[in-house]
């Protein structure tokens, strides 16, 4: 294919978000959908992609920090025609096919865009490409009125379409592709003499027509096209989202009881024949292997679980959690930057930070890690087999030996050798008659008062 | 606008909802249905408000303390027209608008009240102005069937209409505006010639049109009307509340990822850039900061968080709980009556009540305020900056001071003075190779058996 | 009635569900599918129980042991109507009814199974009763083309069907009911002449009309006939399940403030005037009494709960939880084997196992029992009115008496005696100055990084 340049447009004010946050920073599945079309624009191997922004540029200088791109600045709000104008010197010196998307619509497809340039390319006298989709309601958005075959009539605005016209179902996306060849000689030729006094980008497509040249539409699945301006159309988007996404989980041989109430991230990773109950939240970054249980109301992030591992129900596993295969992390457990072996268990009302738990180790219930002085932060490590009695505090940096116990409620600030037992606990003390007397004169005071 | 009295019919029997408790006490968003009611007539200004109960009148007496209003006992359940002549004797002397509401309809909006006040006051001869809605599905309601403009040509049971009727949308939803003065000389010619033997209110539409006076509709929204029988209706109408109040808050520029899974209350208050993962319950008397993040499964109560504050995920903030900016309370986090100072933290495994954290105090995991002997409530105070060592315990009433260190474990019963290390704790003691011993012998047991 | 035999096909191989295990032990509602239909098969009393099974065998069987029915297997997968006759050893010398039903069809009701034979057992020469429903959208299943009253006049496959045989919405379930005694001699008549090669099971309707025998429909609600092919038809008839199980609940006097967020199991038992909160899930083996209240986020499984006792949020109760009236288990708490008396109360941050709690005992929180030593469990009792310090653990086996005080903080590993007050404690120690100098010494290194 010829080579592609990609234009994104970003200069929206986005006031319906109601938000000090750029509109196209907002996360979808956990990642911002600015985030969504580079990930998928990276698959087409696009030479240049130009970012067109308007007001909260530091934003997004910041957030797109590291990618290969460049910022462009629509300093006013002119139109898309004049925000596409924008990216006029980024695009200088470049050959082939452009494709022009948008930082609000982020779930447009590799297929589709790749679509898009085939099309282009098979063209005999090429206008535009224009992206459209037939949703349910088309509502108000401008509709394309095709010709013969795919070819494109007519584009026209939902205000000024006839009844007939407004019968039509297929809508403009806004999205297209254009040769660099033709886009910026064409774009000078759109005029703004609208009620808006703007600039319009579909209307290259008038004036390609005006040049003889034939624009087309490629037509994908509305759900690609689903631009975003609220946080109510946000929320819309991420619940189709997470619908596809969960249809694939099952699909791919995982059982969810009630997918509804399973949310995943963009790069979720699961295996087959994993259980998930109701209720779990997959921030990015999980990675769980097969035959793993992932019971109720955990939330779980930057981690992975081995295969055959439980988890849940009301586990908390931050970034850096691993668990090995056939480990366990039970009821009320937290953990980050932590390796538990294989077979190894943390069942119950523990916090495991910055450590390293030996294979079939078990950790009583109430088992705290004491990582952080205030200024730093302090590895434990736990030998396999290790047996950590409940209530006992492990106060890094400290190990815990191979085979060792440690005795329930002990406070560890020194390494305990393998196979010992360290305990550190007072003397148990008996005051015979001690609570009957309490007792009696905490009720006193209390009809007293 | 003329002086205003409102009845509020809450004699039914409820037998539908299998409850103990009355029907119109079943809480809605946090807030028994009645209370939804009576906050809305409030904002009217009525002079008199009169609520009509059958059985269950010391629930209601109790529920009602504090409210400037009048029990009416109609004893015997002789029909809605019956029911509204017991607030007879209660609006004597009364002249001006009778609002008749219902106590299982309770998400009426004051907005329309005052359209059907207005309604009745702009008429000429005024009958009665009834509110109508047009359901989706009108099913079995009785039907509104108009003449000229909104006057009522007549109202007909559903089993009574033609099947022209039927087709009719508009339906009677019971309530209705009339002039106290013609409102009991027309209830006093309603008869109960009828199958049920029962006085019907909407009768004295007829009534009126005998006398010459025109009765006109007044129309909402269906949700407005919804009366609630059951709990099966009593759950629709509660998530039909909801979806309006989660698209109020997106509006309101607060993000919530599946807005399907937080619970609001009717008091609840969020800020603006507020994230809300899913699942997070919404208990009555919540307010959220500006920029505040609610990570999934919280639950929240009479508590308030302040600006950029972060809770959760798993935390539970009980009555009194108020969290100052940028704090913040993390996993397995209990909090009631206490304050947590600014850029305070308490992040995981933690009971913190009767308590007072200074500024950036820090409190470590496991960490619990013993605030109770079984007898009364203590609290504890620690003071900003102060370091409580992860499991330790601290037993009210105490204080640790401002920049104080708790070492980990320890069980705090006397003051710990400002900049000191408070500590309890008893040497730690190595047994080499008993754990191995241990192990043989516990093994040796269990093959033995 | 006639006595019954039931043959159930399990042989598929379920490739769609992309599983090791066998598709007809997935559960549903807590329980394996193929449960569900021998629960329901129990019921009607049959004389004798056949699975035919292809794959899986070994799983099906051990699923099995206990149920008295009789395995046969279908080596090669030959159709429908071959599965059946694998059954036929098993069913020698039997006379009667026999129902064929689907092991991945397992929501069909007794009641209708009922209608079957009573349909079968009218006719005067009977040929097949088939099992048929209307679903909303009857795809690509086979229809049923009635021709006077319920006598089936022909069966056609949906590829084969005519535009207006399409239309009709009434679809073979599969299901159906013979007479032993014309079973296997009409199964012998059917033939593999088709595409596949496989001998149809429906087909027998074909061949009993040859003979004069008349078929007939019976029919019932479209979710008894759903079968679940894949995960994603298993979660639809989860879903499916869970809606009418809702609705008993709420129709049986349970407040369900959310019911699309509660999760039952098939045996769950709940009381009138039940409360449940949002996000509620009910393993199998749940009962609970009148008036108890499950607040959100709560995970139970093999408990009892009594009457006007609370639960939650956030708490996990496993098997052998018993929970006595108005006894209180609050957030972050775990409890198995083990027993609360009456008003008892374990509110916060504990794990409870293999204890009994004697009534109005106070638990504190962070109180852990430490019931095993890494080979045995063992038991921990707490006498009436005892009271247990926060952040204890108790070292099983041992006893705190009647009315006795735990110190909080303390490891109790002796019994203590009633009205006593146990304790293990360091002295509390303070150094002035220490956490300042720490400090300093701190942030010096930390500003030299």
């Amino acid at each position: 294919m010829n080579p592609l340049a990609v234009v994104i447009l970003a200069a929206g004010q986005g006031t319906r978000m109601r938000s000090d946050l750029h509109k196209v920073l907002h996360p979808l599945a956990g990642r911002p959908m600015l985030q969504h079309l580079l990930g998928t624009v990276d698959g087409l191997g696009a030479e240049r992609v130009v970012v067109v922004v308007g007001t909260g540029r530091e934003q997004l200088e910041a957030a797109l920090a590291g990618h290969e791109l460049t910022l462009a600045v629509q300093a006013e709000q002119k139109g898309t025609g004049h925000a596409v104008q924008q990216a006029r010197a980024a695009l200088d010196g470049f050959d082939g096919t452009v494709l022009i998307l948008y930082g609000d619509t982020p779930c447009i497809a590799a297929d589709t865009l790749t679509a898009m340039r085939q099309r282009l390319e098979a063209a005999d006298q090429p206008g535009v490409v224009v992206l459209a989709s037939s949703p349910e309601d088309p509502a108000a958005y401008g509709r394309v009125i095709l010709g013969e075959g795919d070819r494109i009539a007519r584009m026209v605005e939902y205000k000024d379409a006839s009844p007939d016209e407004r019968a039509v179902r297929l809508c403009n996306s806004g999205m297209m592709a254009v040769r660099s060849a033709d886009l910026f000689r064409w774009l000078g030729q759109v005029g703004n003499d609208n009620a808006a006094g703007e600039y319009y980008l579909p209307d290259v497509v008038m004036v390609a027509a005006a040049e003889g040249r034939h624009s087309v539409a490629v037509e994908c699945a509305p759900w690609q096209t689903a631009g975003i301006n609220s946080r109510a159309e946000l929320a819309l988007v991420e619940r189709e989202w997470q619908g596809r996404r969960r249809a694939e989980a099952l699909a791919g041989g995982a059982t969810l009881i009630d997918p509804e109430t399973v949310w995943f991230s963009a790069d979720t990773e699961l295996g087959r024949d994993v259980l998930i109950e109701p209720n779990v939240f997959f921030g990015p970054g999980v990675r769980i292997a097969d035959g793993a249980i992932v019971r109720g109301f955990s939330h779980l992030q930057g981690c992975s679980i081995g295969s055959g591992a439980e988890v849940g129900p009301f586990a908390r596993l931050r970034p850096g959690a691993e668990l090995g295969d056939r480990s366990k992390v039970g009821n009320f457990v937290e953990m980050k930057k932590a390796r538990l072996g294989a077979g190894a268990k943390v069942n119950h009302l523990s916090y495991i930070g910055d450590a390293d738990v030996g294979a079939k180790a078990n950790i009583g219930a109430g088992t705290i890690t004491c990582n952080y002085d205030g200024f730093f932060k302090y590895r434990t490590v736990i030998g396999d087999g290790a047996f950590i009695g409940s209530n006992s505090s492990l106060v890094a940096p400290v190990s815990v030996g191979k085979g060792a116990i440690v005795g329930a409620g002990s406070v560890v600030t020194r390494d305990v050798e393998g196979d010992a037992l360290g305990v550190t606990r007072a003397d148990q003390k008996q005051l015979s008659g001690w609570a009957a007397r309490f007792r009696e004169r905490q009720s006193a005071k209390k009809s007293g008062q």
